[in-house]
């Protein structure tokens, strides 16, 4: 529904420019390389507001070598996929939420207020017209990158007066090739992703840039991924680009599902908020969003009080940990077979949902 | 002199497309709005390494939509001027410390290395092409912008295999049009600029873009920068994009020019540095590289110890501090008269320098 307080564009004034020249549709070999035919792009100024939304064939940008996005990291992205179902039918996965924590990361970036039904109408009818690329399988899907900049063309550091709204689209595979794969983390305090009063709770490009050294770190130590700590206590914050989960027997002695909660450090992923809220319906164990320190994990992994530690995204979906690095050691973290384990059943009632096996309210049909 | 170990590109290897339009030269209305007629850009890629130096005409980057500059932030830039001196002669000052800072930025972001000084050569070069737009005033300049983008053409994050180095050149009036005013800075812990383990003392995109907000924030609370603080105990760290310098009789009676220490959280500002090493070689009084608190300075203004602070940078030179609003309280800062405060004779000897007034090893002659 729009929101008429809003200044925005909106999906009826769409300007559509077919490719002609389409491209063979090839089976994804790396993460985010195998972009469709168009994009969506929607153009801002303070002078005239926001023009009319275009899709257009997918290309190259043109922007002032002085663009704020290039300098001053004035940039923010978001991460959804298109799912084709057993039925053919299209369908995202809880996009308003994507819609409305994009609109909390431009408003903490001081980029522009959009309409957010307008702009989730502009991108259901990108993802029709390149309809023939998502994949026909129950583990491909179409990655959908709507991507907002700060496009002001002068160096002070200012709130832009030109700002470019624009959706990207790839045809992507599973996340990990091996499905039995669990990943290992390296864990040293002496990098933090993300700190009180930054912006590691929104989706901001400098959280990731800055993430990228101690990634390469963590491979040097024989890792795939950081375990990002915080504080003195070493609180446990996200795994990689991650929310991280915790399945245990607390001290309490109580069947748990942790994660951190959303303090202003965690990304408030939609992931994470669906397995909560999943996790919560079944009603069978505790889940909490709570603090969890690594010497609270050393001493259940010690105690066998561990059932499991998992990543969530939209990238991965759910993704086991094995192992994690530090302070010299390797702790093992128990992974149960792949049917037992609560991973798999989740991930197994997400994927239901989002293939279209499990009716649900979650779903939005392109 | 070339660094042979570091495979870098060469200035001997420039190719120059001179423009054939060359822009009217107006005087600076906004601060970094006006461009000179060319600029310098040299690609490199992981599997061709760096590419031939190219000079032209000024104009826009053509990105593809992926480039990880704009979804990740894996950004970075520098800023030195070129000054038009008494003799004529153009002036640099200290860049090699901007190339010396400007690769160890490249290190953190995961962007490759580069000879620094043949670096500098192709900016000369460029500052050479363009020596027209350097202005015939003792208070203009012409302000420097190296830029270095990943540009990787694809979603996952990762280092970049194709990167873009380039320098832009922007003719500027001095940073504040009434030379008599003080900043007034807003201080509130709630927002961070920078964190230990995090990227505070490179000069990635990332740690502007989010500091933007807080800045309106402070322009809400009537003042013009934000005076930011660290930790529990309110650390004072930088204002606005300025290091800071406080001026006063400190605790042992001792008078003391001091500012914070480099230690991760801090820009090693090329003035901050010049600043430490002229007053230290004066010998008139303590200079020291601490950590001072909000109380202490808060405690010294009551006590009529301070005798002035001020901001320090490549785009203001010295700015002097007259106000910092801070839990509630607008709290007055002393400053003396223009002729006998620090800050101006410090202002007056970095001056004297850029325009070749005094003699200085100092200076680099284009």
């Amino acid at each position: 529904m729009a929101d008429a307080s809003v200044p925005s564009f909106k999906a009826a004034d769409l300007v559509i420019e077919l490719s002609s020249t389409p491209k063979n549709k090839q089976d994804e070999v790396t993460f985010g390389n195998n972009f469709t035919d168009h994009m969506l792009t929607v153009d801002w100024s303070a002078s005239e507001g926001w023009q009319a939304p275009l899709i257009k064939p997918f290309g190259n940008l043109s922007l002032h070598p002085a663009c704020s996005s290039l300098h001053y990291g004035i940039q923010l992205f978001e991460g959804l996929k298109a799912f084709r179902g057993d039925d053919n039918q299209l369908r995202l996965f809880r996009p308003m939420l994507n819609m409305s924590r994009m609109s909390n990361t431009a408003k903490r970036a001081c980029l522009p207020a959009f309409d957010q039904s307008e702009f989730l109408e502009c991108i259901r009818r990108l993802v029709e017209i390149d309809q023939d690329w998502v994949p026909h399988s129950d583990s491909g899907s179409l990655y959908i990158r709507p991507t907002f900049l700060g496009t002001e063309q002068s160096l002070g550091i200012k709130k832009p007066a030109h700002a470019l709204l624009y959706v990207i689209l790839c045809r992507v595979g599973s996340y990990f090739n091996s499905g039995a794969e669990s990943l290992s983390l390296w864990a040293d305090p002496k990098y933090t992703r993300a700190w009180k009063g930054g912006t590691g709770n929104y989706k901001m490009g400098g959280n990731y840039g800055c993430s990228l050294f101690a990634q390469y770190e963590a491979e040097d130590h024989g890792c795939q991924q950081v375990l990002w700590l915080y504080g003195e206590d070493h609180q446990i914050t996200e795994a990689g680009t991650m929310n991280i989960f915790l399945h245990w027997i607390n001290e309490d002695g109580e069947e748990e599902l942790a994660t951190p909660p959303l303090d202003g450090i965690i990304l408030p992923g939609v992931t994470r908020q669906s397995i909560l809220e999943l996790t919560r319906k079944w009603g069978e164990f505790k889940v909490t969003e709570r603090y969890l320190t690594m010497s609270q994990l050393c001493s259940a992994l010690k105690q066998l009080r561990v059932k499991g530690v998992f990543g969530s995204g939209t990238a991965c979906l759910i993704c086991p940990i094995g192992h994690i690095v530090y302070q010299g050691e390797n702790l093992h973290v128990p992974c149960q077979d792949k049917k037992s384990q609560l991973a798999s059943r989740i991930a197994k009632e997400l994927t239901d949902i989002k293939y279209g096996r499990t009716a649900s309210d979650w779903t939005f049909l392109v």
